[in-house]
Parts: C-alpha cells; sequence; structure tokens
C-alpha cells in the first residue's frame, strides 16, 4: 500500500510520543565521534548540525513552536500570525549542557506538550481551524499537528545521515551500496 | 568538526549495539499506518520497502552476511569471495510473522552476533585483513565492519523516510520546509 494517509490524530500521537525514547536508545551514552561531529560547512560558511546540535533544536520547538501555535490557532485564528522560530537559538540554549540533559530536557518537554494537547479534546471541526504562518500563509491545525510529526522524522533522517557521513571513508567500496551516504541534504542546514 | 573518522571497533560496536533498542522504542506498538505502508511502486514496478520489510532485512543480515562474511574473511582471507547476499529474502521470511516478533528476532540475533564478534578479540592487524567481495572486489575487515554499522543508519534513514511519506500530503505548505520529504532515496529499493 502506497497511499498517502490523511491526517489522524490518534496516529500522529502514536509518532510523537515515540521520539524522545527513540533518540534516547540511539544517542545516549554514544561517543562523542557520532554525537558531536557534523557535516562539515555549508557552501556558505555555515556549521551544520551534529545529533547533539538536532536534540537542542528539538527542544526550542517544543518551547516555541508547536504547541504556542497550536493555541494561536485556537485562540486568535488567522488574525495573529505565528511568532517566527528560530532555527539558531539551540546554539545558546544548549551551551554547557551534555546530551543525557538535552534528551532527559526533551523527553520531559514532549511529555508535557503531549498531556496539554490531549487536554484541548480536539474535535474534528478544530482540526480544519486555520491560522497564519509567517512565511507560508494560510496554515490548519491538522497541517501544524502533522507537520510537527514528521519535523521529527525529518531530524530522525538527519541524525542517521550525519552519524553514517562520519564513515564515508571507512567503508571503503561499499559506499556505492550505502543509500545515506548519497544523500546531501535536502533542506538548511 | 566535520573531519572523517578513521575506523573504531569500540565505537562501531556503540553504533550496533544500539540499534535494536532505537527501532524498538521507534516502532514497537505503532499503528499498521506507519509501520506497514511503503513509497509505493518503483519505476519497474517493484513494492518499494516497509518499516516491517526493512526490519525483516537487517535479520536476514545478521543471519547472512556480516558475521558469516567476517569469518569468510578470517579463515579464507581472498581465496574465498563472499556468498551474494540477498536483498530480498525477508519478503518469505517474514511472512506470517508480527513486527514485534521481528523486533524480538532482531535484537536476539545482534546480541549474539556482537557477543561473537567480542570472542573473535580482534586485533588491529586483523582489521587489516583482507576479502573478496563478489562485485566490489578486495575489501578489509574494518571496512565491513564500518558497513555493517552505516548499513543500519542507512536503514534508520530508510524508515524516517517511508514513514515521513504517508503524511506528505497531510503537512500542507510545510512539506517545502521538510528535507525528509524531499528524499527520493538513493538505492534499490
Amino acid at each position: 500500500m502506497a497511499t498517502m494517509r490523511a491526517f489522524s490524530l490518534t496516529e500522529a500521537i502514536a509518532l510523537l510520543t515515540r521520539t524522545p525514547a527513540t533518540l534516547d536508545a540511539l544517542l545516549r551514552g554514544l561517543p562523542n565521534t557520532w554525537t558531536r561531529s557534523n557535516e562539515g560547512r555549508t557552501h556558505d560558511g555555515k556549521d551544520t548540525w551534529s545529533p547533539f546540535d538536532i536534540v537542542g533544536h528539538l527542544i526550542v520547538g517544543e518551547r516555541t513552536d508547536w504547541m504556542p501555535r497550536a493555541r494561536i490557532i485556537l485562540e486568535h485564528g488567522e488574525a495573529r500570525p505565528f511568532d517566527p522560530f528560530d532555527r539558531f537559538a539551540q546554539v545558546k540554549e544548549s551551551q554547557g549542557k551534555s546530551l543525557g540533559q538535552l534528551l532527559d530536557e526533551f523527553a520531559s518537554l514532549r511529555r508535557e506538550n503531549l498531556a496539554a494537547l490531549h487536554a484541548l479534546n480536539l474535535q474534528p471541526e478544530d482540526l480544519i481551524r486555520r491560522g497564519k504562518h509567517p512565511e507560508l500563509g494560510v496554515v490548519t491545525l491538522s497541517e501544524l499537528l502533522a507537520t510537527w510529526a514528521v519535523h521529527d522524522l525529518t531530524h530522525l533522517h538527519q541524525i542517521s545521515r550525519v552519524t553514517a557521513h562520519q564513515y564515508r571513508d571507512a567503508v571503503g567500496p561499499w559506499s556505492s551500496y550505502l543509500g545515506v551516504l548519497k544523500c546531501a541534504g535536502h533542506s538548511d542546514p
């Protein structure tokens, strides 16, 4: 089956619930070689992100993006555009923390946010309510919640790519078979 | 730091050890919408893989690829080429099993294989020993072991992409920001 799916709140929550434990299983206690290395600099000289940076970015999303934007839609509709999201806030906010602390913080914030989402007791008619994205224009609450889940997956995709990149040379001729090594990433950074 | 790394047995084992728990945290109990859906058919009409198919493929690798090939290198060097790997064996072998059973089987085989790897007590001079891949030609033991770890990552990368694909429409205009939705995959299938 390849049919793309309509949004389901239950199914999106099933994914959102699992991300903290997935990242914990993958990253906690893993040597810094994997967790603190990135893919080098972009063509305009910016550092790309390490798994450590990515977990910091997910924390910022929990604090400032997903549930705050859901509340803006429910309270103000299109009348109040979302606040722009700072994609670099984690550089400052993660400073001096260990990856273990970040994983704990992410798990705790995600738990709180999913409890808050549950408390909203959203009905089908709420999911089609509209809000205004500062760049993308009109969006719906269901699109926001679907994006929250796919945003987790985009960063799991990135973490696997960044980690694999470190062994680009070590795999020798097998690099031609390993799809992840052909992935140059698809978004900034 | 973006320097690519030389192979380290300890660091590769740190990754290999974590994959079963990572996939378990992500996939166990997740609705079939996510675990049994794929990305449609390839241009030549073959089904692409669902997360269920991918876990089956990882099991086949544990049984027939990584440690058997390591033993061939140690026992026969380049004199005996590896047996070709059947990339479709899981279609038959996973039949009638639940995803929970596959996750258990993968975890158990990986544990046994890492115990067997440990028992080999590999020394630096073993890691440069050479074997013969039926298509790629001469490879080393360290390249095989690095590939084992990166192969896990290539399939984690694929699982995140296949899962995200199901919500390609549901995210609405955000699709332009979500890198994982721009990834068309990089290997067959």
